[in-house]
């Protein structure tokens, strides 16, 4: 099986209100059926206008209180407790949290700019799974072309070092193979349970992606068995209930 | 930027003793400058001789007592606990440690066979970069090709569900890329800091796999720009230290 990552050419920057489907129907090579198109989270938010000015925010005694701990703008540490159910681990330069959708993630997936004088910081998507189904409904509006889409984000991980890039977003594949109960070609039954599929591609996704992130929207060929009918459950489904959860 | 994953045909079973480099180079398609070889750790344990019978385990007080919490093979757990340094967590059906080279992973990376009447199961290699170190200098002997090489497990995650594959061991690439410091095409400084592209090649090659695990090698192409001279540090340089490490 062969299966190929290509990074989309000539994407212009995206601004608040983009058609971002319009901009990836446009771009080469063009998308087509089986395709699953992987999208940074970053301009997801940028089209919906996820963009906060810090200097709109007035930060309350728990930020305040937080940012002397963390050694952070306290503007910022109000948007992340806003953006959080939970603050699970805190030390200077760190907050992790679990976000209202339930990923665990540093900063609760706010990118801040590093422009002095930029004062806009990025909020993950409100709802990233809906957002990938409106983006591949209006693809398949533009292009006919039936495809699977996933956004993504660079996470932090437990035990070990250096971001790995996650679904935290899909619509049009399912996001986990169950194996369960399959077996290999000698007929033992596999140990291996469950694949986090979703996950594997924007991880592969990444890595044919210019580290400047002038790249946000790659390819995925050659998968086309991944990609369903309907929009199916979202990475949502990837998030581990948190009374099954060991490590929160 | 294209990258290519595709899985090697035609492999044999891999029994211990065998010069699994020799099968590499001998399958299709061929090694060439610049691929990542992507090897999944059952065929190199297998390789390696890392099999254990259970029957010949005599499982001491301590794996009794955690074979009873958590309603496993005493046996099984004797060697998980062999191949440990720190039982992390436990509960029925789950035992999740460190290894001794820093894993963390349930059952230590111990895969059980579930054949009814074959006791055998198969530990992790002893040392994974030094595997990997070894499959790329015979490699290169054989084939006169400069490449990298990766050796991956599925592990699961804190937070979420389902397993990913990572790399457990490593050479001729390296393991992270530090993006600190780095700028985007816009002039802003980088956010994102340390990429786990060894992680990543990991889990972009087991998307190329057949899911009955009969295609244990895969080659990634187009990244040559990671491969390096050197061997490098190899996986081990993702464990993130202990001290530093929040979710243990």
């Amino acid at each position: 099986m062969k299966v190929e990552l290509e990074a989309l050419a000539g994407l212009p920057e995206v601004a608040a209100g983009d058609d971002l489907a319009e901009l990836i129907a446009a771009a080469e090579p063009r998308i087509e059926n089986g395709d699953i198109v992987v999208v940074a989270q970053k301009i997801v938010s940028k089209a919906e206008g996820r963009a906060v000015d810090l200097a709109t925010v007035l930060p309350g005694d728990a930020a305040v209180q937080l940012a002397q701990q963390t050694e952070k703008d306290p503007r910022l540490v109000q948007l992340i407790l806003d953006e959080s159910e939970t603050v699970l681990r805190s030390r200077p330069g760190v907050i992790i949290v679990a976000t209202r959708q339930g990923f665990v993630c540093a900063n609760a997936g706010i990118d801040a700019s590093n422009v002095p004088g930029d004062d806009s910081v990025l909020l993950l998507p409100e709802d990233s799974d809906a957002s990938a189904r409106r983006l591949r409904s209006r693809l398949s509006e533009l292009s006919g072309a039936r495809v699977g889409v996933v956004i993504s984000d660079s996470f932090g991980r437990a035990w070990r070092i250096g971001q790995q890039d996650v679904a935290i977003g899909c619509a049009g594949l399912e996001p986990a193979q169950d194996l369960r109960g399959g077996s290999d070609r000698e007929g033992r039954e596999l140990t291996a349970s469950i694949a986090a599929s979703a996950d594997e591609i924007a991880s592969a996704a990444n890595l044919s992606r210019a580290k400047t992130s002038g790249e946000p929207v790659v390819l995925v060929r050659g998968l086309a068995d991944l990609v369903t009918v309907e929009d199916g459950p979202g990475a949502t489904a990837l998030i581990r209930a948190r009374n099954e959860d060991f490590f929160r």
